[in-house]
């Protein structure tokens, strides 16, 4: 069989370009800024006008800008946050810069049913509710709602949580380790006011994580509702073939 | 220190409660429908404007449905996918129905440089493109796209794309297990193109998966672009604290 360009709808095609385009983008290629149309064109074997509408998407996106003369330069830098250990947002960023966290509440709250039953508490029964958005630079990457067992809680507030992540608050309050966390992730759309508060448009896409934390005892102690920046931050991980 | 109510500005609050609600609605809670508004008030220690403001937002997602009268139900049933090991989505989907594919390419293509770089093959090299509809019953809930090292690819075309995984394929035509893949998530908003194919509206929030397969020799074999539905799909794993 002879390699043949692909004839596909141009949406289709163009959908393609910019997907392999962005996970070069994100993989930090072309810090000098894209390749001229013509090139992608020849490079992806498609018309010029499939290169402009994948650019465009990107665009949109916010990934890249454009201008004439100037050329396509990468306009968005994006953030690898480990998916297969559990870790912190300052311990899985440490290479990319400095995590502060605006802590927007910090107090005891009354458990309602639903996260009493996760941390093994009695409905009702007090638990600490902290509520951080955090900062990358002066980039609001995450903001993050956490429940804490009490005892946890009361330990762990007497740090600071401007510069601190709760994982390693916790285990230097307990003098226990972590043991393992149940993990959900989802995309959905940010209401008004996280977007708000996370600098992005209305209904942006952004990650929404829920983690189960236990100490290595097994006790569950850290429930958290996260949300991360869809344009900012990238979940990276490995798998493993299992025996099935 | 005495449990006190949430004091916080309501969009705050509604969003905690929009939260705890949503991940039980997913945890298959609530099956004969929600509790009366003045129920969860109690429950969650906040005000009926809060939990108004709470079920909005959940209607607005489509993940209730409420009615004067009928009360509040659950509208939309969201799948868990794993993200522990290397499955395919028919074999992860197993517990909840079949997996049906409707193969709108499967050809042979000149493998973009990217493409290529990342299969470890020559840019221009032949690589078989396919792009899959993935249907769990009669509801799309994935676009797959996926670019397969040219063997590989040939063997896997000789078998039947619309009901099989293509990872069991790979296994089946090499007679090799697969090893490991690269996995990165990130939260996208659909394009116009690919909304209309999964049916959510444009800009809808999806979970957009990069995996790079191998076989247990090493080889890398298959690149895939996978977008799942946000509103149906939630990927679930769990986490080992490392040493660090």
């Amino acid at each position: 069989m002879e390699p043949t360009p692909i004839r596909r709808p141009r949406a289709d095609q163009a959908r393609l370009v910019a997907d392999v385009l962005r996970h070069q983008i994100h993989a930090g290629g072309y810090p000098d800024g894209l390749p001229a149309e013509g090139e992608l064109a020849s490079e992806f074997f498609v018309s010029r006008n499939t290169v402009r509408e994948a650019l465009a998407a990107l665009k949109a996106e916010g990934l890249i800008g454009r201008g004439p003369k100037v050329g396509t330069h990468v306009a968005i830098r994006k953030y690898d946050h480990d998916l297969d250990a559990l870790v912190g947002l300052k311990a899985t960023f440490k290479g990319y810069g400095e995590i502060r966290n605006v802590v927007r509440a910090a107090i005891p709250v009354a458990a309602p049913p639903a996260v009493a039953n996760r941390l093994q508490l009695d409905p009702g029964e007090e638990v600490i509710f902290v509520e951080r958005l955090r900062f990358l630079g002066d980039l609001p990457v995450s903001l993050d709602m956490t429940y804490l067992a009490p005892d946890i809680g009361a330990a762990v507030l007497e740090n600071s949580l401007e510069t601190n992540d709760i994982f390693a608050l916790i285990e230097e309050a307990t003098g226990h380790r972590l043991g393992t966390a149940a993990l959900a992730v989802e995309a959905v759309a940010a209401d008004a006011h996280t977007a708000a508060l996370l600098q992005v448009p209305d209904g942006a896409a952004v990650l929404l994580l829920e983690r189960l934390t236990h100490l290595d005892d097994g006790r569950p102690v850290d429930l958290e509702y996260i949300r991360m920046r869809g344009d900012r931050i990238t979940l990276r991980g490995n798998l493993l073939r299992g025996t099935s």
